[in-house]
C-alpha cells in the first residue's frame, strides 16, 4: 500500500545489498516511519520478539527471510543444515501463539533439507522467502475480493449509507506483506468507491489499533474513529457497528480463533447485538491439527511492563510513561480464543465458509487427512 | 481509608476555615498525593467535570458541599434561593450520567428552598452536605458486609483458596467518601482474613482502574493484579475469575445498569462462563423513574483527547504522550448499559436482591409509586 504517494510492502530485499533485508519499524509508528535492516538471524529474532514487525503473516515470512539470513551468514566451517535448523527454533520460539511462523519455518526445512550445495540452499532459501512473501500478498488481495461482497451486500441494505466496520488489533497491511487480512475487504470497498467508515480498537495493551490500523487508514484516506477497546459493545447495542472483521494468529480446523486479546469480548458483543462478526485469513494462519482453540492453543504470555507503561509522542519525542503504582504488578495476556459458535464465517482467499470443520474442509478439500 | 497510615476521607469541610472544602486531586494518582481546596461552587463544578474528584458517591457529595458553598459565597445583593437554584443546574450539568448528582442537588433543594434566613440556609445546606457524605459512608460500610458473604461463600467452596474478584474502572473508596461500592465487600473480606485476590481492569481511556483501583488496593494492602480492559474473557474462560463485582453510576428501577463503559462486554463474559456477576450499589444510585436502561439513560460523551493522549509519570514528573496519528478522530463514550438479563445481583446497603424490579422493589418497598 502507499505511503506519502509511494508503494511499499513491509518486507522486502535491499536492491543494492542482497544480504540485507529491509523492514518497516512499526514499533516508532504512527508518529514517525521508519525504516530497518536486518542482517542477521538473531537481528530478525529480535526483530519479531520485540515488535518491530508483527502481525501474522507478517512474522511468517519474516521467518522465512531469517532463515535465508542464517544460511548466507553461516562460516565455512558450520554445518548448514544445523545452522538453518538451530536459527529454525530459534525464530520460532519468539512468538508461541502465531502459526505462520512456524508454518514458514518448517516449509523453509522442508525445502532446504534434500539440498547439500551451500550456494543452491541460499538460493533456494532466498527464493522460497519471496514466494512466500508473494503467495502472502496474493492471498490477502483474494480475501479483499471476498470480503468486499459482505461489504457490497450491506451497502446496498443501508442504501448506500457508509458501512460501519468495527476491527480489533491491526490486520492491515503493516501485519501482512500488502493488503492485509481483516482491512482488505475494507480498503477493497473503499477503493471501488462503497462508502465505509471503521471504528478502529485502540487494542492496550500495546495499541496497535490507535497507532497501526489508524496510520494505514489515514494513510490510504479511510474514513475512520479510534475507540477504547471498551466502547465496541455500546456501539453494537446502538446499531452503530454494521459489521466485525478481525484477523486471527491461529485458527483451527474446527473454527475457534486466535486473536489479539480481547477479540472474544468483541464476538460476545457481535453475537448479543446481531452483528455479523467476521474473521478473515489466509489459510496460512490454519492450524490443522488442532481441534479445540481454548484448550489446545498455546497462548503467549508478555511482559507486564506493557500494561505499566506505555510510550507516544511527547514535544516531538517518544517518551515513556508510567500508568499505575509502581508496586502493583502486571499480567500481560496477547491472545485469547474466539469460540468457532461466535463467528458467522471466515474470510479466505479461496472465498467465505462457516467457522466449521466441514465448512473448512470443503474449501480446502487437500486437507480432509481421512474419509 | 488508610493513606501512609493516615486516616483519609475523600472530601471534608477544613478544620480551620469552614468556607474551605477539601478534596483529594485524583488526577494526580497513582503517583502523588495531592489534597486540593475547594472554595467556590465554580471550582466543585470544575473539579467534578475535570474529574478532579469522580466516582458515583463523591460526585453527589461533592455537588452537596458545591451548593453549601454556592449559599455560603451568596452576596447580600443576590437572592439566596436564586443563587442556590442556579448553582444546582451549574453542578448538575457537569455530568450527565451520573444519577447521585441531582439526587444530592434535589435533596438540598429540597430541604433549603423552605427556608428565608440566610445563615439558617447556610448552615443547613452545610449540615444536609455533611449528612449526605456520612450517609454514603455508611451505607458503603453496609454494602461491605452484604457482599462479604458471597466472599465468603466461595471462599468456602475454594476450601480458603484466594478469591479472584474481577472488577472494572473504581468503584473503590476513591469514588465514595469512604469504603467504596464494588471494593467494600473486598475490604471487608480482607480485613476479616478472607484470601481475596483482585483482578484490576485497566479501564480505559481514563485508566481509573490502573491507577485509582489499583492504588487503593495497593495502600490497603489487598493483593491484585492490574490488566488491560481486554483481557477479563481470557480469564474467564480459563476458569481465573471467581467473581465479578462492579459499581454504577444509575440503575433502572428493573435492574439494568449504567456504569464505565467496557462493563456490558465483561458481563457478557461471565455470563458466557457462568461467573456470577454483581453490582455493588448504596439506593442513591437507583433512578426510580425509568424503565429502560438502554434506551433511557443519557450516556456521557466526554473529549476525543482523552483517547488520543494520556497522561502519566516520566522522569519523576507527570507528562501526557500522543498516541494516535494526529489527524485521526476518536470517540469517547463514557459509560454503557449492562441489561437486568447479564446481573447476577444487586448488593446494597439493605442486602442482595436481583436485578429486576419486583426483586428491587421488594428491598425497597417505600419507592413502590402504585398497588
Amino acid at each position: 500500500m502507499k505511503v506519502n504517494g509511494i508503494h511499499y510492502r513491509t518486507i522486502w530485499v535491499d536492491q543494492e545489498d542482497v544480504k540485507r533485508i529491509m523492514i518497516i519499524d512499526q514499533r516508532s509508528l504512527p508518529h514517525h516511519f521508519i525504516l530497518e535492516e536486518i542482517r542477521t538471524v538473531s537481528e530478525m529474532a529480535i526483530a519479531i520478539k520485540d515488535m518491530h514487525l508483527r502481525g501474522a503473516g507478517l512474522i511468517g515470512v519474516a521467518a522465512a527471510f531469517g532463515i535465508y539470513l542464517a544460511a548466507i551468514n553461516a562460516t565455512p566451517e558450520e554445518d548448514i543444515q544445523e545452522v538453518i535448523h538451530s536459527a529454525g527454533h530459534q525464530l520460532i520460539d519468539t512468538r508461541p501463539t502465531a502459526v505462520n511462523l512456524a508454518w514458514a519455518v518448517h516449509r523453509q526445512w522442508d525445502i532446504l533439507k534434500a539440498e547439500n550445495n551451500r550456494e543452491v540452499i541460499i538460493q533456494k532459501a532466498l527464493e522460497t522467502a519471496r514466494i512466500i512473501a508473494d503467495e502472502d500478498a496474493g492471498a490477502c488481495a483474494a480475501i479483499g475480493q471476498a470480503g468486499l461482497k459482505i461489504i457490497e451486500d450491506i451497502s446496498h441494505q443501508k442504501n448506500g449509507q457508509p458501512v460501519n466496520i468495527l476491527t480489533h488489533c491491526n490486520a492491515g497491511w503493516l501485519a501482512f506483506v500488502d493488503h492485509g487480512s481483516a482491512l482488505s475487504p475494507v480498503y477493497a470497498a473503499h477503493d471501488k468507491g462503497i462508502p465505509v467508515h471503521v471504528w478502529v480498537d485502540e487494542t492496550r495493551p500495546r495499541n496497535q489499533g490507535a497507532s497501526l490500523s489508524a496510520w494505514e487508514l489515514n494513510s490510504h484516506g479511510v474514513p475512520h474513529t479510534i475507540i477504547a477497546d471498551n466502547t465496541g459493545g455500546h456501539l453494537m447495542q446502538h446499531s452503530m457497528v454494521d459489521l466485525v472483521i478481525v484477523g486471527t494468529d491461529r485458527t483451527t480446523i474446527t473454527g475457534d480463533v486466535a486473536n489479539k486479546i480481547g477479540t472474544y469480548l468483541k464476538a460476545l458483543a457481535a453475537k448479543d447485538n446481531g452483528v455479523p462478526f467476521y474473521v478473515a485469513l489466509p489459510s496460512s494462519s490454519f492450524d490443522w491439527k488442532i481441534a479445540d482453540g481454548i484448550k489446545e492453543i498455546e497462548i503467549e504470555e508478555r511482559n507486564p511492563d506493557e500494561v505499566k507503561f506505555m510510550e507516544g509522542l511527547c514535544e516531538g519525542e517518544l517518551k515513556k510513561i508510567a500508568l499505575t503504582p509502581e508496586n502493583s504488578p502486571a499480567l500481560n495476556i496477547g491472545f485469547d480464543v474466539t469460540p468457532a459458535r461466535l463467528i458467522t464465517g471466515l474470510i479466505t482467499e479461496r472465498g467465505i465458509c462457516q467457522a466449521s470443520k466441514v465448512s473448512i474442509l470443503n474449501l480446502f478439500p487437500e486437507m480432509k487427512t481421512d474419509g
